[in-house]
């Protein structure tokens, strides 16, 4: 998710990116046909009669935030969070937790503390145990979590390329809050932070800044028989793309069927539905599955009293290689968007 | 290990930085008995009936290198290998690595390339297997590596608090190569590369640029029955400081035989005892035993000759809470070294 723009000189693209890398992957090393490598929110190895989840998350200042208008202590809870949030989207729970922090020599106590007590705070209430990691210098402040985790199921893991057609889409939650939060930051700088903020705007701002991975739900997604799922990090249309891709899969998205968070509703009433398809770092998962498995998770969702809660869409047969969303208004009328999602590259 | 000195207006050292790490993980967490945490060159921590070796290692621009004198393939090999350096310590062999990538969005894809082919090309020649990672877009250059590893004997790991009094202080094999190599670099930058490279110049740089870790020598301390090890990654008087603060207790460390790279003697005789003292990245383990271990290790050396090899000193009760470290030269004379070595945060 952007907090500032790019130039347009952009000789490589995230995906460019991961091809390169998958590609060395195959090259170099063997990767056995029951683990998942490269390109999964999460990869899941061997480690003797075990099976290891392993992410790596990083929170680069200027890129992801802006140093002065993010605390210290939300910095380093939103890492944390990012990288609980793939473990949670690979159907497993956090075990372990190592940070490498690059940051100006120049820092003071105080902010690190800060940091710390945001890392640490996520890490107690969501998951893992900080075991280890790295110090440097570095003129912009950057941070990087790997964490471990153990599968929900230690005989599965929940990946993105096993959607099939006829499977409905859903999600866990409200989406489109960060976005929106992002959104109020803006309008506060633009306006120098002179207005008082709505209660709407606050719960927006919380949204972005200190966002909640669903840790809770991977157990009732591998319980209620789920095998497709990753989590909403760089936007709904452009993560479901890749299930699609991943899967040689279309889909089709009913707009109007996106559960928005509703202080997005009332604070960006225009707006909110193109947050929700497009805006990232919910966290929310997204998932693929048989309709009676999407009644079964939200049987165990507090407060969810419709069966179908979350659903947003069908998957359908590849028109040709794969990938293709198509999104409908309320009316069945098809809805374009320019940009699906954020691609760290691309802007 | 510096190429660029920095300014002097620090109010943070990488000690306080570990000290706070350290208080969080103590507040926020618990570590078992049977694990080891922040502080070591790795963590070892349970994983089900298992015990996985977790450790991370950070390269940035313009501190562990400058893009203009360090090939994209190198930058890649020495992020690896830092990292397989500190499993080597741990006394275990590396299983997984994720790689963390902040690049600029105007690298070139043959940069790229060539990066990777050192991220892979030191995995490929000394263990571990790239599973996963991030790809962020930075104005400066990162790369971080997380790395598994399992223990040659899963009872226990080699660590830092084990030196007892009366053991011998060893190290695997010549040393201060790397600074060497690092001062070659710094006379061909000054004299803008016009001089032709001597054959103990290259080598100096091959040491600099592509290190060896000793996860060779892993299993053979470990049969030895060696405790207590670290890799000399920041400098070898400031490692066995950190060794002997861990431990509580001080240590006499003679000078004259440290084993010195031999195309250091070479290039800069006055100068290469203080490189091997002081320096940093030269990726040999550290080792703290019985004097009958090191013959153990030694035998199962290739080409080292005599029992008593790398013996460079001795562990001695504490004056105080232990942590000093008295040089001597061939004299007995006492020597006295300014800066011990490498403080990421300390210049």
């Amino acid at each position: 998710m952007p907090t500032e723009e790019r130039s347009a000189e952009v000789p490589i693209s995230e995906s460019d990116l991961v091809e390169i890398i998958k590609r060395r992957v195959r090259e170099g090393n063997f990767l056995g046909t029951d683990e998942v490598g490269v390109g999964d929110d999460a990869a899941v190895v061997r480690f003797d009669s075990q099976r290891l989840v392993l992410t790596a998350d990083a929170m680069v200042e200027g890129v992801h935030f802006l140093s002065d208008s993010m605390s210290w202590h939300d910095i380093g809870w939103k890492c944390i969070v990012s990288n609980q949030s793939d473990i949670a989207a690979m159907g497993a729970t956090p075990e372990h937790a190592v940070l490498t922090l690059a940051i100006p020599a120049t820092t003071q106590i105080g902010d690190l503390e800060d940091l710390m007590a945001g890392v640490v705070g996520a890490l107690d209430q969501f998951g893992g145990m900080l075991v280890g990691g790295d110090t440097v210098v570095s003129e912009v402040t950057m941070l990087s979590a790997t964490l471990t985790g153990r599968l929900c199921d230690s005989a599965r893991a929940l990946t993105r390329n096993s959607a099939r057609p006829g499977q409905s889409i859903a999600v866990t939650g409200p989406i489109g809050g960060s976005s929106g939060g992002l959104a109020v930051l803006n309008e506060m700088v633009a306006s120098k932070g002179i207005r008082e903020k709505s209660e709407d705007q606050s719960r927006l701002l919380e949204a972005h800044f200190r966002p909640t991975p669903r840790v809770d739900i991977a157990p009732e997604l591998v319980g209620a028989g789920v095998e497709c799922a990753m989590d909403i990090s760089d936007g709904l249309l452009i993560d479901l793309e890749r299930i699609c891709v991943a899967s040689g899969v279309d889909a089709i998205v009913n707009a109007n069927r996106v559960p928005c968070e509703p202080s997005l509703m009332n604070v960006f009433p225009d707006q909110a539905r193109r947050f929700a398809l497009t805006g990232g770092e919910d966290y929310e998962i997204l998932y693929v599955c048989d309709a009676d498995a999407v009644t079964q998770v939200n049987a165990k969702q507090p407060g969810v009293g419709n069966d179908d809660f979350g659903v947003i869409g069908e998957i359908v047969d590849a028109k040709s290689d794969g990938g293709e969303i198509t999104v409908l208004d309320e009316c069945g009328q098809v809805v374009e968007f320019g940009a699906k999602g954020w691609d760290h590259f691309a802007r």
